[in-house]
């Protein structure tokens, strides 16, 4: 019964497994870790199960400055509230959660705008809790401080997030479709809502059909996209990629020396109305650009550029009436947002089966990296009690 | 009477007085020119009075392709309509017109849409008129064909332009008013209004107070900015914006070595909500860019950048939730837009009488281009029959 074992838990640390990972691109390793008992504004959740996102991946190479260790990684998750901290209203043990990078505090100026999603409490890729003492999340077994990823650091049996970060969902979601909702599926799907809005009837192209871009074409999708073009190296994202919507598929081999932004633009007769970076390539970016439409193209920026370069876009075409933005975790307010994808999901309107390609036990989470760097799962749920 | 002259013109070609550019960057010689009577689609105007625009001395000085020798430039302006063409109908003879550079036809696609303002008859910077036949608009006294500006070229008694072209106007606002409407005026305030659609209360940074730049800052105010902040190494431009509701004035001369961005954030606590680039320069659009609020801040790009240099956005910051965009005439749709500028005025809501600066007579057109290649004139009214 999860309410005795909260009962016995709290206001102390609790000593469970972690998945550390004790230096760049090293493989992670199962240790006893010590979690802290949450502070002020904090909760400590009892993590159901995670799934890789591709950040955890890219982190996870980084061999400079962001980069801590040791480290837990996982930042997609569910869990359940096994205790909280001072000033914590707004959950109470056995209260089932998604916790979310971005934190909605629901306060500042920015929550309370409906023109942002950018919560004034911010986060940190890597580090401490956005509102935390310098003590630490988590403790190694001889006593070390464990680095915490993004807020949420959900590759352990437990862990502490920022109540800011955690959003209520409805029981009645399996906890695998809602742990998707964490991070990259929404961040797609919010895409196509929150800040393209695409519209009915209209065109699509999506450069990158990782869990983010498949995320965007199911957006589009339910927005009523007409076309919706994916591009994408890897041919199996066709099979995928049809099953949430994607009209036309593009592997960019099979052009020859033809730019993407030619094909696209003849497809289209003229370009698509909305362009969706997810890959995070300066290059790529310029050529989704080229790709959308003359009058109102948009290109939506999803993917993080990791070599911090640049974008370069061309100034003739920009006076064209075209635009380009960006966005973090896809404009979505996760306590306002989140559950609203969840009820689409219940009503059998927005499809997350589709997504989850491997399920595996928590022991086993080196091989949900391996799928992921080898582009063979879009996302692989780690299960913590298998 | 106008009546007669035009019964006796209508059908044949109108030998008049033109400002004739034999060569890049060479002074406008005053000529005879035979102006054709309008073919099909056309509309054949008596020029009352035109404004030099920064477009005409940026293609006065151009020296290769698309540069077209001889040209008679100009292209704000308020005219009479002398005679019409075949299938014309929208004007009659003695009609009051503004003619446009960018057309509004009304018919197609892009007209009928409400997302963008680029009317697909198109226009051409140099060389003929949209529809029209090999023709030219145009012949010097030896014959040969005059190139046609915009599908304007204003800078002569009579001029010849496409029936989408011209906007009717209400005969109460003064000529050379109504002469600003036609380009620079509308396309700073239109880009306050239609592309960027300011809100109240919002703050605003405008690079560049040339008549765009100065456009903007009265459309910002129109639209109830609270905080218009102008950019300009003329110091002189502090007095005129003032008059249109700038609230602040950074000189870059004055701020040293610091970034205008760096100083901008500080002036508004994070950054404005809208950025104005109304110069053409690419190093300049990151400064906009990078000046521009976290969450929402929108950069607007209406200078052209004539050496077709590709604008650099930072990948780190458009992911905070910032937007660059772009737009030919303000996002002004002629027929649609001008007659409610043209009310605003009547009504002393649009400010219009501040941006006339200086007012000659036809012969010394020259004069015209001196004063805003010195940086001391704003808008010169050039009247026809002074």
């Amino acid at each position: 019964m999860e309410e005795s074992t909260t009962t016995m838990t709290t206001g102390k640390p609790i000593k469970c497994r972690g998945a550390v990972c004790r230096g760049p691109g090293q493989r992670l390793r199962m240790e006893e870790v010590m979690v802290a008992s949450p502070g002020a504004f904090q909760v400590r959740l009892k993590i159901v199960c995670s799934s890789l996102c591709h950040s955890d991946v890219t982190f996870w190479r980084m061999e400079t400055f962001p980069a801590l260790f040791p480290m837990i990684f996982g930042h997609e998750a569910f869990g359940v509230v096994e205790s909280v901290g001072e000033g914590v209203e707004e959950v109470s043990p056995g209260d089932l959660v998604v916790p979310s990078f971005l934190g909605n505090c629901g306060d500042c100026t920015e929550c309370r705008s409906e023109r942002t999603n950018l919560c004034a409490i911010g986060f940190n890729p890597m580090g401490g809790l956005p509102r935390s003492a310098p003590t630490p999340f988590a403790t190694a077994e001889d006593g070390a401080a464990i680095h915490n990823f993004l807020g949420v650091s959900s590759f352990a049996e437990y862990t502490v997030v920022d109540v800011s970060q955690v959003t209520l969902v409805d029981p009645a979601i399996p906890p695998e479709k809602a742990c998707l909702l964490s991070c990259g599926v929404s961040t797609g799907v919010g895409a196509a809502w929150k800040v393209a809005a695409v519209e009915q009837g209209s065109s699509v192209a999506v450069f990158g059909l990782g869990a983010v871009g498949l995320g965007v074409v199911e957006g589009a999708r339910l927005r009523g996209a007409s076309t919706i073009i994916g591009i994408d190296l890897n041919p199996e994202k066709l099979d995928i990629g049809k099953k949430l919507g994607l009209t036309d598929f593009i592997n960019p081999k099979d052009i020859g020396d033809r730019p993407l932004s030619e094909v696209i633009v003849e497809m289209t007769d003229g370009g698509v109305d909305y362009c969706f970076e997810c890959i995070g390539l300066a290059s790529l970016v310029s050529e989704a650009f080229a790709s959308s439409r003359k009058g109102w193209g948009k290109t939506i920026i999803l993917g993080v550029e990791m070599r911090g370069e640049p974008f370069s876009i061309s100034s003739a075409e920009i006076m064209q009436g075209k635009t380009v933005t960006g966005s973090v975790f896809g404009g979505i307010k996760a306590k306002r947002d989140i559950p609203i994808l969840v009820k689409q999901y219940l009503d059998k309107e927005l499809r997350l089966d589709e997504f989850i390609t491997h399920e595996l036990g928590f022991q086993d989470i080196n091989k949900a990296f391996d799928l992921l760097v080898q582009g063979k799962s879009i996302r692989c749920i780690v299960w913590m009690d298998r």
